[in-house]
């Protein structure tokens, strides 16, 4: 039997788009000789559709789309991830499915059991979790089809009562297949092969497993669609972060030296974050029907990072950078930011901000009268780059890219409706010091981003001599704390004994506290850490706790 | 037996206030004579705590409360909700519990059976669901214990396969307790008592019911806790928007014609709106220890009413309200709004943006060159104001309010940066139809808002002559076709099979669909309807659905 895995960027309630992505792959798996060809979960809404599943049409276009597939299906059959209606009166109104195709029509319905709903999933917002358990019978084999997360209960740490694969073992299944939705963060990847290896060592069954590929807004799939044999051996893996389809005989996958292990995705950390960035970028513009984007250069490592993805994603002549230099901007960061500009060859405007500047405070002075400078003028002069640059992305139709990063983003050192704005944040998920190693990484065969740029200290340049360290620990030590804390959830106190300074490690939790106000007004984060600020980190405003 | 309804406003993760406020309560049940006294679901850390739960520390804090409150319960009893741990190896790490407190210490804990994981809920992200039934008992009674959505699964749609009190009954209680964190909306005091009649009428029991009180950002607890008798009869409420507390008598409670049925919250619709608004700006500021706000006040009907509900809430002196004419400013707008601030009393200014606007023009011009003046130059304008306000905002410490209403919210007929910002929307889940309601309400006794704000077609002023319905239907067709897909998630073809026009419908839609980008990035709206933007409303961005 040979079996099609078929990894494909779908857009969430695009159902031409995606219908028509599938009938090619479904012609493509047919002409290289498939007797089936697996889709993702959800792949015919896209993943995730979030509260599109609570209107009836939505789910009526989703059915719809699994039908006109199924009626393309003779001489192969398919299996794909959709949403179907719960026909019991009581319960969720869906079920997460998978759909199998044969013969043109949809013979078997198969539900998913394990409902994710912590970090960025929501499943049980939507779906009933599935109560019974019944391999599929195709070309003489009994497949154990399951659904993402119904593979996950398997550590030390488990969320669920219930094992559908001890279930579906009572039927003597003869291989599994798994279709999923799994976002790449930096360290999914291994967990993920290490679940499922888990799984092939407890039941002794081949696994194909089939991911989604590309970006939703925040969320990057990274692919990585595998075949395991029996022995638990990764035989081969599809693409990371582009489309793939091939095709593996069922037999030959689990003859003993049938086929050579995988030699996998050998990508370091800092790489792996960047091919995802680039993904995220990308989609994004063109999921939304954008081609081109605009930022604010301003000499400092941020926005040369961000540039530098984004002329990746889109073409440096898409990505247009302004430097917008006010009377506290240093010499060379206007020199530093042309400089870059010309190495990655991007087109770039430097237009100043004293005058608008000069006006505010003119206007202002009838009611500010001779109170000092504070925040409320550095303020002030980030907000003017924030309106330029949205005049530019008006008048033009470019999208803004938000170029502040997680450290930032966490203390809130950063201006809402300042540096803030943006469509979408590249580095939001990106702490300071990976910034950094990003940066080192793009520069690796060439210095593409100016040395002086990677080696000044870091400054908002919002009043003289101004430096992040004036108001904020070291990097080094203040992105261990914030990573304790966000990442780990850690207390105060368990940060403290691990040796960091008392007043620094309260004060650091309590300016990300304080801060949650402005994290609710940010653009989506691309989201490359298992926990990034956004949809999966969920946090009360007006709290008053470590606060 | 002598009970106690405590109705507090308590303040999510500050621990030290909340016990606090519950042992005053304590005390005060104590002195009336009370048996036993009952606080409302999760009262130790706040509804909702949403991710503080993840952190081990915030769960050691809320036992501590709990133990805490205990030591204090000699010669009465408490019952408290709050999360407990999961001790078993498997499931969620965590119960939301309600602890039993006697004699000094914890000696009963019951846990929450259904968790609402719907609009505003998260419940099934953090906790396992309860599947032991036991009654608790107490001074020769049996109590049966529930929590919020234990009583919710009783009309015809239900949602849930389990009836929590259909598995207590079969250990005869007496008397049924529900200790709840059921939010406001317009229709929730008719939903919740109708539900809880419903429960009554099937189980033959009185029941004592506890609600919270107060805002937790958005979520706006009106109260009404009430009791209940076994014939069905709410016999008392306690207050509505403010914290109550009362004892009654088990034995008259239920005694045949004992008690009065009581009056209820006899306000219309419009009303309630106005108090839960007025509620949720008041604990926005004290929960933020925040005392005064600033607002960017247009002459139009949307700054007036917010401006009206401010003055309310905080006082007319701690409401600042700025006049921000530009060049496209007809020349009422500013007459009529000094007409309002001198009505309301509140310290105001007028301050022209026409110099800031020139200064950005001249700035662009070497960019945009000779390029007509389009959205761009709108746009500009309303940042200008966002700007100036911000500045005002940080100089001195005000909180900016935003003024949008769920119209503009829909179609994305703001501007981001501008007229969207604020720490806090208040109009933002309220149609301009009520808007319009809200503002006649307010003038029923005298013309607090200028006769000409209320009759005056709508306006953003931001070019020569404009209208809102130069690029809108009227609010009349609008808000209707709005409620239908936002509240209802009825499809185009439901909509417009109720006789819309084709081409409006599908217009209007398209602009919901298209502006989720904006929404994402807006303040928290107070909600008082069942389908609020935010947290309760979930949509991807990228999405490709009826746009």
């Amino acid at each position: 039997m040979n079996i099609a895995l078929a990894q494909i960027n779908f857009h969430i309630g695009n159902f031409g788009n995606n219908l028509e992505k599938a009938n090619k792959a479904l012609e493509e798996a047919r002409d290289q000789g498939a007797d089936l060809v697996v889709f993702a979960e959800l792949a015919v809404s896209g993943y995730p559709p979030r509260d599109f599943l609570e209107f009836r049409d939505f789910i009526h276009k989703c059915r719809h789309s699994v039908d006109q597939l199924a009626s393309r299906c003779k001489g192969i059959a398919a299996i794909i991830g959709g949403p179907s209606v719960n026909p019991g009166g009581q319960g969720k109104k869906l079920f997460n499915s998978a759909f199998f195709l044969e013969n043109g029509q949809v013979t078997e319905i198969r539900h998913k059991t394990l409902l994710p709903n912590y970090d960025i999933f929501d499943e049980y917002r939507y779906f009933e979790p599935n109560r019974d358990f019944n391999v599929i019978r195709f070309g003489g084999k009994r497949i154990a089809l399951t659904i993402c997360e119904d593979l996950w209960n398997i550590g030390n740490d488990r969320m669920y009562a219930v094992n559908p694969m001890d279930r579906l073992m009572m039927q003597d299944p003869d291989f599994i297949i798994n279709i999923a939705a799994s976002p790449f963060h930096y360290d999914q990847e291994t967990d993920r092969k290490d679940m499922l290896l888990r799984n092939v060592q407890k039941y002794g069954l081949p696994l194909f497993y089939v991911n989604h590929v590309g970006a939703q807004t925040e969320l990057l799939f990274d692919g990585g669609s595998m075949v395991i044999s029996s022995r638990a051996e990764i035989i081969d893996e599809l693409a990371y972060f582009r489309e793939d389809l091939k095709v593996y005989d069922l037999e030959k996958v689990d003859r003993p030296g049938g086929s050579a292990a995988s030699a996998g995705n050998r990508k370091g950390k800092t790489e792996r974050i960047r091919d995802a960035l680039v993904m995220g970028i990308k989609n994004y513009f063109d999921k939304l029907g954008f081609r081109q984007a605009i930022l604010g250069l301003s000499g400092g490592i941020d926005s040369a990072v961000t540039l530098v993805l984004a002329a990746d994603a889109l073409g440096p002549e898409n990505v247009r950078a302004i430097m917008l230099p006010s009377p506290f901007s240093s010499g060379h960061s206007v020199g530093d930011a042309v400089a870059l500009a010309e190495n990655i060859g991007c087109p770039y405007d430097t237009i100043s901000i004293d005058e608008v500047y000069d006006s505010f405070i003119a206007t202002l002075k009838p009611v500010f009268g001779d109170l000092p400078f504070d925040v409320t003028e550095e303020n002030i002069q980030a907000r003017i780059r924030g309106v330029i640059l949205m005049a530019l992305s008006n008048k033009y139709g470019y999208i803004l890219l938000n170029t502040s990063n997680k450290s930032e983003a966490a203390v809130g050192y950063g201006t809402l409706y300042g540096d803030m704005n943006g469509g979408i944040s590249v580095l939001g998920d990106v702490y300071k010091t990976e910034v950094f190693r990003l940066a080192r990484f793009m520069n690796r065969n060439a210095a593409v981003i100016p040395e002086n740029i990677l080696a000044k200290p870091p400054s908002a340049e919002l009043r003289p001599d101004q430096k992040d360290t004036d108001s904020l620990p070291d990097y080094e030590i203040l992105d261990k704390i914030l990573y304790e804390y966000i990442e780990k959830r850690n207390s105060p106190q368990d940060i403290i004994a691990m040796g960091f300074d008392e007043r620094v490690v309260r004060r650091t939790l309590k300016l990300v506290n304080l801060s949650e106000y402005k994290r609710h007004q940010t653009p989506p984060i691309l989201r490359v850490s298992p926990k990034a600020f956004g949809m999966g980190r969920r946090m009360p405003i007006v709290a008053k706790y470590l606060a």
